[in-house]
């Protein structure tokens, strides 16, 4: 018992001096760097056009050209599932069903079912969804940003939009979402120069949001998105009025350390459900260097294999499954199907290749890896700095990248609460599109009142 | 002066424990584990079957075509070289050098130049060159096993075969080359079920030797056949006469804890040339980082990008050429050209491209990766074992992975000279194959005196 004491004792300093050690100033960012062509900046047209997605027939045409054409792919080793990545005996049927089943006009007539735009933002003409509620009177309504990911796409929140901008006489307010995509994602244009990292996205999204007239609004996002609502709510924290991630996770000192202190005696820090996703250190480390091998290839040399995925399809479209299957269901990689099938119907997940390949979007959207593991992103040191935006964590079962609210604790010093997941994976919002909304509206309506509280406070 | 010599006081105990620590004992493998289709167990041809390269006109149109029809890839970012993979720019001018420009027939035969052969190992197919020097009387013929790495193959050593063939009147012995495809590389077949690491590989292709008849031969190997080869002195000291490497690096503990117990004052253990490239350990690390994300990749989902580089010449060649130019001078990375075109002739590094599209072996090559870091794999400790057998080291001045002798010689108790170049990288035999010859042929020498002088002594 002493010895237990002791240990707790010694661990808690070094936590303690994390919470109160000064953080770094806030990174001196430029918030109206020209990241298109330098000759378009006197030209740039700051309009809200619409847009509509087009499945061209010429881009059909070659598409399933390339799909039809295919080499024969070495059979998987016997007994493997998806454990060396995709398994080889699956992409005929996946490659015969985009090539001959599956419907580009009626998917193309789906995805343009929301308004979308694009607006100059920047240099750069940025694609958005905008969904507004059917207003009735005597309800606010108040504008969410929704922020997608990699592999992902705004295609995540295509089932679960109609659930956020519902009415419902429960509530005095409602959402209208605005979902961008990321600029090198989908249609948004990208950067021509070096340094668009997740600092600089979130500059262009907060610019966005002003834009369209938002001087305050919600955020959401999980994957690179909930990073870059992270940075926006460090960066502008009086913009927002509330973040909400399905994928809490800093990389601070602490989020290291901390779990570090934590293995000596894993249940005096931590929830038993918490020591369960966390320990034994090892394994987790060795989950992560098992399934994070394209991001290191991303972050170093994202050029090589985008050309790689620009010019086959069936490459493309593997790469980005092998992740729907490690990050929906990590269990189900022993499967022949790597669970594909029992968490996504095919069009869905189509559909979200689609938009990396109709605008050849895959080599721009996977340099964010680079430039934000860049040595002059990291400098900016981001995740170090606290922010008191309230926050509300959503964890699901299965996400990879776990982290105890312990450790976000650090960085989001005002976690209005932590909804804990028995199903979903990392793209929740597709998995399961009303749970996610529910949560999302319930985090709205607990930051509404946060909100108050703390305005009356002030007064 | 009284620290200095307290702290190498205090490194010089563990680098002792490390030297007169016990070794693990050898791994208990199956010398005749069958690699093949279970079913063609009773059926083994074991003859020497003449091999020759055969491009044919339907593989050859099939290419062309899929070089031809190329998507638009997406320009680099301004202003860059390199540093974030393959430089799209580039692809252009490879793409129609290939399409148009590359001789295949002619190239065909160049590649048949050489007598080549396959012959049945433990169920799979393994070719090989096997070139005999024009013998005269009183010269001894003695055999090297030249084993070759990834993005590597047999086209290595095309250049460099006939200087190490060649027959002088300075000496009393010629050299025979025996230089396998790896299996899973170029015409060698791949093993159809898991395990096939590199420890099993040294299996493969020393009972290759047995079957071409030589109980005892020399071994020269650079990447991963540089690992084999040392895997072949390890759990065959008694066959191997003498193991040549042109990369020398062990990866037992001590690799890992010397250079960090050098680090306290490098220059005490290791000369001014090798503190240059192992310090600071930083520089090292990070490099380390930025140049291998496609081994991270390849040793976890190898079946991922080996579909899509099945599927895409463009991608496998952008793939291949991006390390082709990290690995021969990493300096040249800022050019648009990766300096690719310093180095090597175009028709040099399709030729060894044409290895892995032509029988379509890009993927189950990849997957030696993952077999050699399989828990299973690592738990033989190969690295741990020390052998015996002589050794020479031949250290280019820009490979990456460099290694003080110092280090290797934990693992290579007998090495009998290191060569340091001031020229030359990665791919030393094909980019200076005089220069490596002569290293290879001198080595030789030694060894046959070394043994001599051991057999003497043994008398």
């Amino acid at each position: 018992m002493l010895r237990i004491l002791l240990i707790t004792g010694l661990a808690v300093i070094p936590v303690y001096f994390l919470y109160k050690g000064n953080p770094p100033p806030l990174p001196d960012l430029n918030l109206n760097e020209w990241w298109g062509p330098e000759e378009l900046k006197m030209l740039q047209d700051k309009s809200i056009r619409p847009f509509k997605v087009n499945f061209s027939n010429v881009m059909i045409e070659d598409l399933r050209k390339r799909l039809k054409r295919r080499r024969e792919y070495v059979p998987p080793l016997e007994g493997v599932g998806f454990e060396y990545g995709f398994n080889s005996g699956q992409t005929e049927r996946w490659l015969r069903y985009w090539a001959k089943k599956y419907p580009f006009e009626e998917r193309e007539k789906f995805l343009n079912r929301f308004q979308q735009y694009k607006t100059n933002i920047q240099g750069l003409d940025i694609h958005f969804l905008w969904v507004k509620p059917d207003i009735s009177k005597d309800v606010e309504t108040v504008p969410l940003l929704l922020l997608h990911g990699w592999p992902g796409s705004v295609r995540e929140f295509y089932e679960t939009i109609p659930h956020l901008t519902a009415v419902s006489e429960d509530r005095d307010y409602c959402i209208e979402v605005i979902a961008p995509s990321l600029a090198g994602f989908g249609f948004s244009d990208a950067a021509v120069r070096q340094g668009m990292g997740t600092a600089q996205m979130s500059v262009v999204m907060r610019n966005l949001m002003r834009r369209l007239g938002f001087e305050k609004f919600y955020v959401q996002g999980g994957d690179w998105g909930s990073i870059i609502g992270g940075h926006i709510a460090t960066l502008f924290p009086q913009d927002v009025l509330g973040f909400h991630t399905n994928m809490p996770l800093t990389s601070s000192s602490s989020s290291f350390l901390v779990p570090l202190i934590g293995a000596i005696y894993p249940s005096l820090l931590f929830k038993p459900n918490e020591v369960e996703r966390m320990y034994p250190l090892k394994d987790f480390y060795s989950m992560i260097m098992e399934e994070l091998g394209y991001f290191h290839l991303h972050a170093t040399k994202p050029d090589t294999i985008g050309i790689a995925l620009t010019d086959s399809p069936a490459g493309l479209l593997v790469y980005i499954l092998q992740i729907f299957s490690a990050w929906t269901c990590r269990e189900d990689t022993a499967r022949a199907d790597g669970g594909l099938n029992l968490h996504f119907p095919k069009e869905q997940l189509i559909d979200n290749i689609m938009l990396y390949w109709a605008p050849n979007s895959i080599n721009t959207a996977i340099r964010l890896y680079a430039e934000t593991f860049s040595k002059k992103h990291l400098e900016t040191k981001l995740d170090e700095i606290p922010t008191p935006v309230p926050t509300w964590l959503l964890q699901t079962k299965h996400e990879l990248l776990y982290q105890s609210p312990l450790v976000t604790k650090f960085k989001f010093n005002n976690i209005l609460n932590v909804t804990v997941l028995n199903e979903g994976g990392h793209f929740v919002a597709l998995e399961l599109p009303e749970v996610f909304a529910d949560d999302v509206i319930r985090a709205v309506g607990e930051f509404r009142k946060w909100n108050k509280r703390n305005e009356k406070a002030e007064l």
